[in-house]
């Protein structure tokens, strides 16, 4: 039985390289870029005006006469005529300065008399409301460094200096093989001694929060046949989990199935409440996540240790770690990790009742994983725990 | 011009009522309960066992002979056969207690002779290592009430207790429509005067971050005609947004047409920088956000305003708000609500450079919107601000 923190190491030294892959920048949201992206162009492309008003030479004006107004230039329009001293241009916010222009007054600040204006604004001064070009960003010049996630802005952000795909760290494929005796399909009448299935719900929903969708999801039957024959079918994928026996009954026939397909025991059970038994292992590039089938410890050991590997695969943090007060005293037995389905407030965190491993109704209010420590039993209120949030 | 307290006033008084679907529980994924649920079964639906061991009856057991084992129930199967006085069944996880039991002694705990087993645990005690039918959650008891996340968690949860869909908070359809002459699309040629379009990348993306795919996406010509059609089009949704033409300049089509579309104007301008010529109308139970066309204006109009009527319809929250105190001395005119691009760390939060509207080169590395009060000026180091993640 190993620990928690050697299990996270034993995971993450079993991790594959990321693969990396183009996207258009719509497929690209909340992914994380593999490469640093250089822009194309210069933006803006060229000067223009930042305000609705007037372009004109501050050189060329002798700042005491009206300048004779001359044309416009509307948004997405150019004009390529210089503008003489002691004239204007009507313009627009966006539009490009025509020649021998660098200066804008804004619409608001001048008096029009005929096809004159007069200007008011004191603070105008020499490129006042001009944008210049490449003032955001220069052509070839690193707009988004490698590492970086992708949020919405910065997806309108590389549409605008003319970027049409990224390359990002690929999300990994996942393959969920659900198995017990027990088990009923939603939908079918419950009969004794069976229960209905719910960790392919709890799992699909999981992966689909960090934006995965599995390749398959089977729900078999406990039999040494069937177990093999799926095992075998998934072993193409990067992450398998399974769920279900992988306890030392007789019964839990999951690890001997795994070793029969290939798969290389890397360790099982860990010093950790709930979900001990838990397997780990790995068939070629393939990592094997094989979870104790209690729910709670199945959910528990999918955002300590899954959600891990995911993140190692797509670089990406996907549930925020903190320290947070805790709300009340706490106490638990030494030699094991605790788990714990918690809910924060805006001071705290306390820790829900209901923690047994076949319960569900804790987690399914919590907000976070509180994680204590193996060897510590006390923990007091207002002391600093590691929390792991889940939404 | 109104301030941003009352913008936000004005937004939510216009929003229309919620509407409830059922949804099945993967797809339920993310969104709140409009109602409570009810448990259909008890779970667990018998007694079990929670360990893998032997079940007998406490009461009959002698407490100092071996008990005789006679037969086992595993896992998904169950029998009838009551068991008598001194006697004791193989048990396994999750199997449902035999008549005449009612505690489990762990396999580890008893040496085994023949057919007899002989107890170890001193803390055997009557009941132990049985999990009670629905000590989780009995047949009609509220297992999740309104207004709940639905967590993958609490999904798994609601399978367990034999739930299949559940009545949620409907997302809002919405469109978008982005208006402007200067804008080309991205793989076409640029020209002089032209930039490249973008803000219907941001806001797809932004709307995809909380689970909202856009209805239609259109890239108009900034002519009165196109506008009229594209909104005529479009009015059917929940929530139209519009980008550009907003302002007061002579080719701001935008409000005008609007109002010719049948639009009621319920602002237009907020006391706030970026995003000053917002404008935001009804017309029967459609919300109409028209949002300055500058991009940084777009992205911080859509997270204050457009993610607010969002939230009105689905009942969640999709980014945290935080007081964070300023990593640095900040100053600001008065009369304008700022929001700024930040930057958290641990402690606390950094105002990042190149703010001007028509930059997003520090949008996209942002991961939160600092809101500075229109009245103040003098931001000091350590004080607390308001801030919104936005990732």
């Amino acid at each position: 039985m190993i620990s928690v923190t050697d299990a996270k190491k034993l995971i993450l030294e079993n991790c594959g390289a990321s693969i990396v892959k183009s996207l258009t920048l719509i497929e690209a949201n909340g992914y994380i870029l593999a490469e640093p992206v250089f822009a194309l162009i210069d933006t803006p492309p060229f000067d223009q005006s930042a305000m609705d008003g007037y372009a004109f030479s501050y050189e060329n004006w002798d700042k005491k006469n009206p300048l004779l107004v001359q044309g416009e230039i509307q948004t997405g329009y150019y004009s390529n005529n210089p503008v003489p001293a002691q004239e204007a241009v009507r313009i627009f916010t966006g539009a490009p300065l025509p020649p021998d222009t660098d200066t804008v007054v804004m619409q608001e600040k001048i008096i029009k008399a005929g096809n004159t204006i007069h200007i008011l604004d004191e603070q105008v001064y020499q490129g006042s409301h001009v944008r210049l070009q490449g003032s955001q960003t220069k052509n070839g010049e690193m707009a988004l460094g490698r590492g970086q996630l992708l949020t919405p802005a910065g997806l309108s952000f590389l549409a605008g200096i003319g970027i049409q795909t990224v390359n990002v760290f690929s999300k990994p494929t996942v393959s969920i093989i659900v198995t017990g005796k027990e088990l009923i399909i939603a939908g079918n009448p419950i009969t004794k001694g069976k229960i209905f299935e719910s960790n392919s719900i709890g799992l699909v929903s999981a992966l689909q929060q960090s934006g995965l969708s599995p390749v398959s999801v089977e729900v078999i039957d406990d039999e040494e046949e069937d177990i093999n024959n799926a095992i075998t079918r998934q072993l193409q994928v990067d992450i398998l989990i399974l769920t279900g026996g992988v306890s030392v009954g007789d019964y839990d026939l999951v690890p001997a199935a795994l070793e029969k397909c290939g798969v290389n025991k890397i360790f099982h059970k860990v010093k950790q409440k709930p979900g001990k038994p838990f397997y780990f292992g790995r068939c070629g590039q393939t990592l094997v996540f094989a979870l104790p089938g209690n729910p709670a410890a199945v959910m528990s050991c999918y955002y300590e240790y899954v959600v891990l590997a995911i993140s190692h695969f797509t670089h990406k943090n996907y549930f925020k770690r903190l320290l947070l007060p805790l709300a009340d005293d706490f106490y638990k037995k030494p030699g094991l990790t605790y788990f714990l389905k918690g809910k924060t407030s805006e001071h705290d965190v306390a820790i829900l009742n209901n923690q047994e491993s076949y319960l569900l109704n804790s987690f399914a209010i919590a907000d976070c994983l509180l994680e204590l420590d193996e060897d510590k039993t006390d923990f007091k209120k207002g002391e600093l725990v590691n929390i792991c949030m889940i939404i």
